[in-house]
């Protein structure tokens, strides 16, 4: 098993547990609630967003402890995503990480709740005591979530998605789709890695925010190639979904070769902020390699 | 007009522009769902639970600039559940404050995802500096919030609501429902509005908490009540709503007589509560009438 192997192994059982432990309360107000928000949140994942918490926090001197509600917090919001993302009124999908979606394996009033109690459980975590942090630091790391997460980001992404279904789209709407839909979770999962650094210098908070942008489009070009030539099982959810609701993929703009050579591109870009780092940033450039490399 | 609705009016107005201010941003990344934010926010609402943010908060000496975000934010708590609630998956509404819901005026998708940045956007407001607020406090305030909204609260009220249609719930089974849907909320705002004063005593943070869970009961009990005796019109959603849906109701469980009681009641106890302050508390005494003796 290689470094980042096994350093990603161990930050996903790590958070997982931090998600069990907070979703799981002693005594749930509802069961099927709760059941239905473990669904999404627990059933596999690559939880690269919690590694990148990890491993940027842990770059900078931070303790896990500290990382755990950050990790877990931006893994809550990934996964309402997801599930509000699977829903038969949006993508409409069926099958996710190889498994039944939310919305199938409960209801649909079930799954939009549990999204939403997902979502509010990330921002109940983060307003907790953390061990380490000082409050003004915490509330700066709130608000990138929200900021990243809202009108502005993720939620801003999903609609213009859907809008550009079945609709011919330019290069610079597709990036901005994708800057929005996943581009600023990921940029939010480094900086707020970055921030538990009580004295996180400005420079060096802006090339960690220069790295997470090109991966973080280089993840979304990579995850439109895999659409193409991956298969279903490898992907845990249906090949060629994207061509079936006729979205504007990097491939179907710029055919395959020239989309692989985009991921190529922002790789090195990746690579190139790191160098400019003075910590050890190895396993941050594993994980770059990994991103464009990866068949799932 | 009496002191009550002057005011009333005079918050309505002044949170109605923070929602503006804080929903329009200059330059919307997805103008369709800015505006399902603003039709879903704005279009009417009593505004009950900014009311007690601003009332409680001001009856302790604070300031509305600092009452003001949080007034804001847990509004727009508030809307997104609204906007969901209505949603045909959940309760199917067409209609809700005289208008089209959300879902119908735009579509559902779009009614998903402004919801959900209107949660966000909650935790935003709220996670940007407050003024005359120390980070401390304001960090317990959004986990108020948070907890309020969530797994443990609305959240889990509303699934608890939809399990609950067509089927014969007990008296503290509905009691259940209604202070995790609707209680919990009311509640927050009170609690909220409290912790902008910086030393508040316990004792009068536990004293104005039972006053806002017998206001907060009493609040669902009339509107059950009014679902009963009032007519469509008045409403701005459709009259006799909940014997529809086969919901268990106070005055179903209790008998109308019986329900008016129990509000009546509830106003005593939270005068009780009240009278124990060492504040003026008149206007909190006015609203607390108002909550039951209100025909919308």
């Amino acid at each position: 098993m290689t470094q980042l192997t096994s350093t990603m192994q161990q930050f996903q059982v790590r958070v997982n547990e931090q998600l069990e432990k907070h979703i799981n309360y002693s005594s749930p107000a509802s069961i099927k609630l709760n059941e239905a928000m473990t669904y999404g949140a627990l059933l596999g994942g690559k939880r690269v967003r919690p590694f990148l918490v990890y491993a940027v926090g842990q770059m900078l001197g931070s303790k896990l402890e500290t990382l755990d509600p950050i990790a877990a917090a931006i893994e809550c919001i990934h996964a309402y995503s997801l599930i509000h993302d699977d829903l038969p009124a949006m993508d409409d999908d069926a099958l996710r990480r190889g498994h039944s979606t939310c919305h199938i394996k409960y209801d649909e009033a079930t799954a939009i709740l549990a999204g939403d109690a997902l979502q509010t459980l990330a921002f109940d975590i983060l307003s907790t005591d953390i061990e380490y942090l000082l409050p003004q630091p915490q509330l700066k790391i709130i608000n990138i979530l929200a900021k990243a997460s809202g009108e502005k980001g993720m939620c801003a992404g999903q609609v213009l998605d859907i809008a550009a279904e079945n609709t011919a789209i330019s290069l610079i709407e597709l990036e901005t789709i994708h800057n929005a839909k996943t581009g600023a979770l990921i940029l939010a999962a480094v900086q707020m890695g970055a921030l538990t650094k009580a004295d996180i210098d400005p420079q060096e908070f802006a090339l960690l925010s220069r790295f997470a942008t090109a991966i973080g489009l280089a993840f979304q070009v990579q995850d439109d190639i895999l659409d193409i030539t991956s298969d279903t099982q490898t992907l845990g959810k249906p090949q060629g979904s994207d061509q079936e609701l006729n979205k504007s993929t990097y491939p179907a703009l710029l055919g395959l070769p020239a989309a692989q050579q985009k991921a190529q591109d922002l790789y090195k870009e990746a690579l190139h902020a790191l160098s400019q780092l003075p910590y050890n940033t190895q396993l941050l450039e594993l994980f770059s390699h990994y991103i464009i490399k990866r068949d799932k």
